[in-house]
């Protein structure tokens, strides 16, 4: 009797999903518990805290759930005492670097703890001589952007929230960005990992190495497995030569199709560029009329593909110039000019603009082979009709990741919203891999796409993840529910 | 009594492990259901085969081992009927492409099954527009290479053995080679694999895509793990359009320091190579007299380093040229001329040489940070002392990848000379951990690096690994052995 009242009001008490009987609540020992860990100032547990750190970057309250309790550790060794007292208690944690996130990874969807890393931002080393960073998980990636480029080097990682975004984040969804055509996602600057195991141990994985074949390969495992392999804790980076010479180039296209089919033509001529970006005209005509600016062709309706190239030599910059406008006017550009400031400025202030609209809206981030970006852009007419969407593209296409943004523009409710970015993702996602592409470039599938991967995903990969994550979490506190969900169907 | 019978037979016939007591025999029964899987002519269970398949480049007889059976199948499909019956069968299977492994990998050291892939050797395609190919694990590495290059395109895989090892294997182990400085190592190269798991299932993981956030990133994990997770039996490789231009440097150096500090100044100038390569003096003298070559500077004693670098546009190679010989002069470089064909004749050829003293020698390859090359190189002459060693040295050294070859100049029995090989390592690798280095840099653990492996990586490293075994592997009889013992000690 007693099982069954208290099974009652834990469904009761946890909500949507009656899995999380399997964990306990944090109760005032444990929260003394936390407070030796950590110190009775870093351990919240008022409703400013609980309501501040009941969503990530997600704007849609049908995602909300509060924290029991968040936690502010500052060492490695506190977060391991933390996750081990979690784990003896079956407490869920929920690890938090700068919650900018839009996959819903850093919301505490089973409550328990939220881990939030943000003290733990030092750059604890930065040699230059040697080009690689040591840097505690907290630290803002455009902090590190910077302290490098002091000394003449690059941080390639590059998010566009690179203002505001954590590395230990970055790592943990595998960020792309802007510079990925060139230096790959934040998973190729990375050389180690110091991780928390969800067990509570330290472990070091990967090292300051050019190559390594040297046992499992689990600094790449745990990049990208945004939170449910560990706590990642501290990342030792490659920083690279900043080379000193760049251009940027706006291309104008009138065809979507011919301004898809630039990036692998440039890619081919050995051009090696940073980034090919890609804006559509309904991205380029909202954020203008946000902005209140005026962009050449944007009133009559052309696309925009931006590209970056930089080099160590001014002649070699000046020729790739020459042989990319070339390219551009032999395959369907009507005009090509410099990528000034209001380009960025566009460009940066594109996801504000959205917001304006309806703070609800969903990022797509699918990514297909280069080759099949106009096969799915292609389908985006009819989808948005049959959806009733009004939807405004991005694109980093030198990547083939595309932003379809839906915006909210019929002020629907969050429950209403969910219901139909549910309804169009059922309908996307299985044309995405028909193509060969899949759900996420660079957000990751957090707890919003969980369902849509489990439906898109070979049962078989799905074992896969699972035994890995029962294995190296038996108890499953480690950031539960994200990826895939606590137990099989 | 039969149970002890069985046991005390088993023990006895198993040889060194009494861990193989969990496995069964190879029975007549299993090589029919074999042969219904893949045809008679693809079962061999005779002396000549099991003696063929006993090793794979390892020259050593203490290592050898004879498998019951070797199958050669030619689809994926059979693949996995095959591992489904070994899994059923408790019957240990060892993957094996092309055996050119140095690590032991591909030795059946519980007997069993040798799986010999050598027939899956098709280019399933090879899209030279969209610049991939997908092959068949058994694909020769230097076919895929000039099948690429007919295309103007490049395989940048590129190990030493291309001529004769293939592609599962090259992915199986991460090979490395002569291109990582500025391509990475095999697993760069891929975007996704055909895997059967050591359960039998079919799965394909990861994706035609330059950038990806959808789960985890089991292709990185696959790659590099020793067939112990798996049977890799289709790739799909990035190819790169293939530079037109190219230089080779010898830049010759009376002072090893000087030598190993060239790479920072060469990576940090923008000089983008290909490769930079080492040999020391006395392998250039070896493989001179070898070769009945006489080379510049070789007699005084000098050392080499090779640099190539490529390049779309002639004037840029110029450039680079000019300031890498800048670079090389004013630090300690004695004079630099254009590697020619000699030059790779001299490396390509080296370990023929190294062969030709004794058939059993010790190829290290492990890998240090680039500040740390002379670090460890410092301390090889008290370890040559102290072990009473010959040694020759080449080195990927833009890669920190130090090959130091120990030859068995005295003619040391097999077990005399492992046990010398043991008693080197021991001392060794912990030297190369506390400078930041790993054991291996392309070439794996396998079986013969697998107790110094569990020797110098921290427990709960070991522990993550072997989580991950037992969850794909429940059974262990996939490569068992490989990378780590079968039981914990």
């Amino acid at each position: 009797m007693l099982y069954y009242t208290k099974l009652y009001i834990y469904v009761l008490w946890k909500g949507r999903d009656p899995m999380a009987i399997r964990f306990n609540e944090v109760t005032d020992e444990v929260v003394q518990a936390l407070q030796a860990i950590v110190g009775e100032k870093y351990v919240k547990t008022d409703e400013e805290y609980r309501t501040k750190y009941q969503t990530d970057e997600e704007g849609n309250s049908y995602f909300f759930h509060k924290p029991e309790v968040v936690v502010f550790p500052k060492t490695t060794e506190e977060v391991a005492a933390i996750v081990c007292l979690a784990n003896k208690k079956l407490i869920p944690i929920t690890p938090r670097s700068a919650g900018t996130g839009v996959a819903c990874g850093a919301i505490p969807i089973y409550h328990g703890i939220v881990l939030a890393l943000e003290r733990m931002n030092k750059i604890i080393t930065l040699d230059a001589e040697n080009m690689y960073a040591v840097c505690q998980t907290g630290v803002l990636t455009g902090v590190l952007q910077e302290e490098a480029r002091k000394h003449g080097l690059l941080y390639a990682g590059d998010p566009s929230s690179s203002e505001s975004c954590q590395l230990g984040g970055n790592v943990a969804s595998n960020a792309g960005g802007n510079k990925a055509v060139k230096y790959g996602t934040t998973r190729h600057q990375i050389y180690s990992l110091k991780v928390v195991t969800p067990t509570g141990d330290i472990v070091t994985v990967g090292g300051r190495l050019a190559k390594c074949s040297t046992g499992l390969c689990l600094e790449q495992l745990i990049a990208g497995s945004e939170g449910i392999l560990g706590v990642i804790t501290e990342v030792t980076v490659r920083l690279k030569p900043l080379p000193p010479y760049n251009f940027n180039m706006v291309c104008v296209f009138e065809k979507d199709d011919d301004a898809f089919a630039l990036p692998n033509k440039i890619l081919k001529a050995g051009i090696d560029p940073t980034s090919i970006e890609y804006m559509d005209k309904e991205a380029l005509q909202m954020t203008c009329k946000f902005l209140d600016m005026t962009m050449p062709h944007v009133q009559e309706g052309c696309s925009y593909v931006i590209v970056t190239v930089e080099t160590f030599d001014e002649d070699e910059l000046d020729r790739k110039m020459a042989v990319l406008c070339d390219l551009a006017e032999n395959n369907g550009s009507i005009d090509e000019f410099e990528a000034d400031k209001r380009i960025w400025k566009l460009r940066k202030q594109f996801a504000e603009a959205a917001r304006n609209i309806d703070i609800m809206y969903q990022a797509e981030d699918f990514v297909v082979p280069l080759d099949k970006i106009h096969d799915i852009t292609g389908q985006l007419p009819e989808l948005r009709q049959k959806y009733d969407l009004y939807c405004v593209t991005v694109a980093h296409i030198g990547d083939g990741n595309i932003h379809v943004l839906p915006l909210n523009h019929r002020g629907l409710s969050p429950e209403a919203w969910h219901e139909k970015i549910q309804a169009f993702h059922r309908d996307l996602f299985p044309r995405v891999y028909a193509l060969g592409g899949k759900m996420s470039g660079e957000h990751g599938i957090g707890y919003k796409k969980r369902d849509d991967f489990i439906r898109c995903t070979s049962k078989e990969e799905v074992q896969l993840i699972r035994a890995i994550k029962k294995a190296w979490d038996p108890n499953g506190i480690m950031n539960p529910g994200k990826i895939i969900p606590l137990e099989e169907a």
